[in-house]
């Protein structure tokens, strides 16, 4: 357990039965288990023989934390910052991520280029994390403006929220590549669990008392 | 003459004897000549023909207006927002496009999405004008913030300015294409041209007393 | 409520529930809501709540004016111009977005760029029109045809109509984007709302009694 | 020689004294000899050995035919349609390979869709053809014009002119091949000699005395 | 009723009540009616109302002839060349679309590039057509084969059958347009209808005796 | 001076005049100047008329730091990692930018995946960073690797070294994005100031007592 | 039957009905017969028919062996290595298809870049392989590393496992294509017939006693 | 030296003293040494200091074999295939490595699949071949026809000659990658250097005495 981050499960594509039994190996070693791109339905079928897991819906990650296990990352807290309604199950997927991985978590979901004015009213609030997730998917321009605002690490996360050119997130992708503000570094388009797992790595290392 | 729009000439590929030819032959029908992407070698030799002709280099457009014309457009004015240096080539060539074909324009070329509070201090200069060229390269996210900010059509224009997953441009194309502030129509990579020439048109509509 | 026209909604993806309770904030303050890209089914669930709402079922619109608001838009027209009916949905979404926002729209649709002459026999209708949206799928080449006839500004909608090398609309947007026509400029793929705003804006500009 | 229509070199990336050979080796069995993409220095290299080849500089074809020889394709004639001076090389490699190949050719190169009365004003010339082949660069659109006003054969040549979201031809190419127009196939991306070549073949099928 | 040819009605995407009013107006005027892209269930429903059509299943071809019309082009054949049970949707559509136009169509099925020795036991009856239609998934390499064999034109059909680097046709178009044998011209992926009416036009003129 | 860390100069596109100018400017206020992709030839003509800075001939980069600064970092090391000798501009790019804003760097260049006991037998020394910055091109699999062995932050810059199919960067991009280790984020193609940046970023929140 | 290999039969799109057919044919004149990419339901209704053959349901292979077939490589074996769950469907496709084909295979399966030890493990077993088949998606950047392990020929199958820049497996490919490890060729997306079938060719040359 | 093949040196990008000292390197250890993509004037820099090399000036490559090394490959041979003039490049750079690593080579030049029966008349020689190499640009369809014609495994190269559509050797890629014959693997575009390496080590494995 070299990673200090307990091993994550891709649960697209696994039944519930595989999935039942990785959660209760992985439980055995860790305090957390965290199980990603999970069906409600699926979950639940898992939580009839795993009934301490909680399972986050928007998100769709199934998890379980273990309630005696030390504490960790108690300064500074994560950003996750995405524009709409449509882009939360990514923004979420980023959110809980974290939050199960022991980080603070700051959920600024309000905002959107095309308002700037409502984005720029949360300023302090992004300005003060010590790492940001950004969420977009349509033009994806968000973390282009955030990565100005912010003099911390920035991850961007595009979506494949949109239609036509989009190209299933393609543009989103492409324009957070090219951004023009410094800082900022990407993981593939609707990868929100990328983006909190980084986040978390970022946000451990500043810790003043490291945890491990 | 329907369009009350001159003819435009297309200097790439054109020598510059072919563009002599074709300039005085404008010359007789209309009220301006507008000669685009010709290089200050090419221009210089047409020039030596024709004297009355300027260059702006900066645009790289050649062209001559008859002092005696009537003036158009005299009320309001059309802002081209361009973020840095690498983008005024493009930015250029929208602007001296339509003062040549009539309109006043104002120029904001300090101004990029990663730095927004500099794009911000100039956000009513934007809002006044009666329509707005954007030109952006690399992330292309302009056209976005500064189509939430305004109430007026914007005409965005990509340009090849970048790098690595920029793609000559297609980078700023798509994000351009999917923004999701309304009211953004968008004209092909490093169109200038374009740009400026749909900025006359809606400018024009938007005379009290039209010149026409 | 700065820009004078409306907030739009998005009606894909969101439940029956939430857009009732979004349309029912929206009718508050305006005198007009437009809800695009809804199903029938979903129309009358939220008409049964709010009977006041129209569905124009070819665009795929829900949307609702208030009777006693003043009239915008009293001089000139937007032409909606199509080829056939497989673009028809995105024709009517231009056309319905552009008179619930209270322009005057004249549909041209028995037109294609493989029948020039139907084109041409209602060459005058669209010359006359302040602004046009022209809707073409497949090799979408209608905007640059029209674009030729007209003086004023044209913009082009490509459709997703099409198979094979179409690659859902890719071709109709290069078309577009590389058009030798001046005075036109492009939405996105199946934007027919796009289309129709952007007219409207343009048409309001061009109105002699401005209506703000 | 099953052909019946010789073989023909194609210049680019051969030696003008790998051409000399070729081409003498040629002329032993043919009535004509044809050397496609060549350039005039090359050209002249050959022709100071060669003095009976002839060069067509816009073509960049360099050619023979034997005087002596029978005359085949004495009814009707290809039209080759094209839109300005940027397509002509590819229209004229069209237009030249018809020629030496045996076919008489009628240039229609004034016009394009964006002016479209101009085209139509020469619809007769070109109906009355037997096959066209029509060039187009940027947004590709002519053939499907063309198409739509002819009963023959279409042959459409998209050529790489353009800039932007052009992508070097592949807008043109796409629209082509997406044309709604019955009656047209499509060659590669400036492949001149493409065009001319099948339009030959389709014109000696027609001949009422067939030459072999 | 220019064309010499009927126009064809596109199945896709309408319903049976619209084929119905539409095949009832041609039937008027024409002395063939041809509906492609038309499931057997659609067409089953308008054969219900309109029993002298007949349905080709694997085409997915609605037809009627007109028994009492005049016969056209009664020498030579069009050859429908495809490789095997895969493309002969698009095989027959292309054969269907020449027999009910008027032409003799002789189908060679069962062949393909990596047999090429069955394909070679058949190049007789290919060489002596008029014309050839050459249909191929995968890598799309017949036509370049069969263009090689016969001095006749060639209508190449990619078709959208294959899987992974295929990319939906792609990969035989490309194919197809970069052909290295002379006398090959390409129509859009999956489009036998095309296929077949490119080669009923050249059929029609390589007659003798015209038909008009 | 929000973010604690200079602005830097993109030296490309700018003339060795504009670079003198801003140089001058920011070292005013600056404890370092960096500008990147300026080549030798241009950095010498800043270095005639500002013999402070210092030319990195590999990395392409021109800088000064002020030497009465107060040093930062103190603790750790980025490690930055590349396979061989075509990738160590991007490299170098990465490195010297790191060094020059106050970062430890230890260089590990003698490893690829196509040798990976070369790796494994630097596996301790890249653990032992604070974070790791992996440029590779070709398949670009080297991030892959590393991000397996370490529990620390990895920033992966792919180049554009390779031909054929590795379309100019493309290949290495995407390897990068589908990573199936955790902790990878990653920048544009041939980005190696920006794998520095975010390095140093990173490495200035790590520290115990931090700078600012 | 000159390549000592039968013919396989792709079932995908196949009735059960004519594989029962070609499966009857082909047992006459085969020691083996091979259907690949058949369905569970499919394979049943065959079976049903044709009791004698036997389903490999990962792999989703219908087959039958002839078991008084004399037996052909029997020295050496396939390695098949693969990375994880996702990817068995094609792992397994590969070995089964060398499996019936007549080769020993040797299944790696428990193997990933992002752990490399447990790669590193196996070394021996894989080094030891005459050839190796080795499958991956996502980023596919597996072959590279056992390509660098070994010294015999290594076909690498790229998988479409993966999401949004995988493009359907386009990453996996494009890494593989591009691999600077030598002695690696590649197959399309997802084809394990093709990794397993070019193995058993390899496999069969390096029989000290061949089989035939 | 595992592999029992030399490590060869890529020499593009690399100067001449680079590849001196790497050259007297390897010549220390291995009986050849091997540099490809190597100009003219550099290898006649490098032969300056090391006359015992020997230059390919078509495959543009320079190397060393030890005349007193014993002997490899003494049974069969490797088929090179190619259409014409313009792939000689890259199959000469695939011939002469396969050589130079110690295996015999049949160059098979004069074909192409336009001209089948030139390829049939050396079917022969290719089918008794132990392993194919098949090189081939334009629409690359020669390796499927090859497969077709023999049992041994053939690996397909593809090449980046061509224009238009066929996007710098994408085209041949593909048709290479959906091949429909059976035994077809496929490495990087133009890399000749990929196809001769693995045809050796298939040869060497087909050897009954085995070299090590
Ligand atoms: N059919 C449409 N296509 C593109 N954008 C639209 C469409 N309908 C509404 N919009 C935009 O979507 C925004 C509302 O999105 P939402 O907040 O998700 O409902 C509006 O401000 C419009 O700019
Ligand atoms: N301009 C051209 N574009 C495309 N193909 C050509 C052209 N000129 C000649 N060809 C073809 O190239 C073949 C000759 O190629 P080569 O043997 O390399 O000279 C001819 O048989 C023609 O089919
Ligand atoms: N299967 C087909 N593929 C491509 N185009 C077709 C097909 N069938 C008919 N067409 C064309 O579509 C036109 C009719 O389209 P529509 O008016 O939508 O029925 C005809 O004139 C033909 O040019
Ligand atoms: N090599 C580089 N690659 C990408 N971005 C860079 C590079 N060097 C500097 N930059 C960015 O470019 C900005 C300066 O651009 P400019 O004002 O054009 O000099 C800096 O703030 C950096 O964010
Ligand atoms: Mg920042
Ligand atoms: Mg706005
Ligand atoms: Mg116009
Ligand atoms: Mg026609
Ligand atoms: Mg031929
Ligand atoms: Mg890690
Ligand atoms: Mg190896
Ligand atoms: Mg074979």
């Amino acid at each position: 357990k070299r990673q200090g981050i307990p091993e994550v499960v891709f649960g697209e594509g696994k039944t519930a039965e595989q999935i039942i039994s990785i959660a209760k190996a992985l439980r055995e070693k860790n305090n957390q288990v965290l199980v990603t791109r999970i069906s409600k339905d699926k979950a639940e079928l898992v939580k009839a023989v795993l009934p301490q897991f909680t399972y986050a819906e928007v998100a769709q990650i199934l998890y379980w934390k273990d309630e005696k296990a030390p504490l960790r990352n108690n300064e500074g807290y994560i950003a996750v910052v995405a524009a709409g309604t449509s882009d939360l199950r990514v923004a979420e997927e980023a959110a809980i991520t974290a939050e199960v991985l022991g980080s603070k978590v700051h959920r600024i979901y309000d905002v959107g280029v095309a308002g700037i004015h409502r984005l720029l009213s949360h300023a302090e609030e992004i300005q003060n994390a010590t790492v940001s997730v950004v969420v977009a998917g349509m033009e994806g321009a968000l973390p282009s403006v955030v990565g100005g605002l912010v003099s911390h690490p920035v991850i961007a996360v595009p979506t494949s929220i949109g239609y036509g050119a989009n190209f299933q997130g393609l543009s989103a992708l492409l324009t957070m590549l090219n951004s023009c503000a410094s800082g900022i570094s990407v993981v593939n388009i609707d990868n929100g669990f990328g983006g909190g797992y980084n986040a978390v790595l970022i946000h451990q290392l500043a810790q003043k008392e490291k945890s491990e």
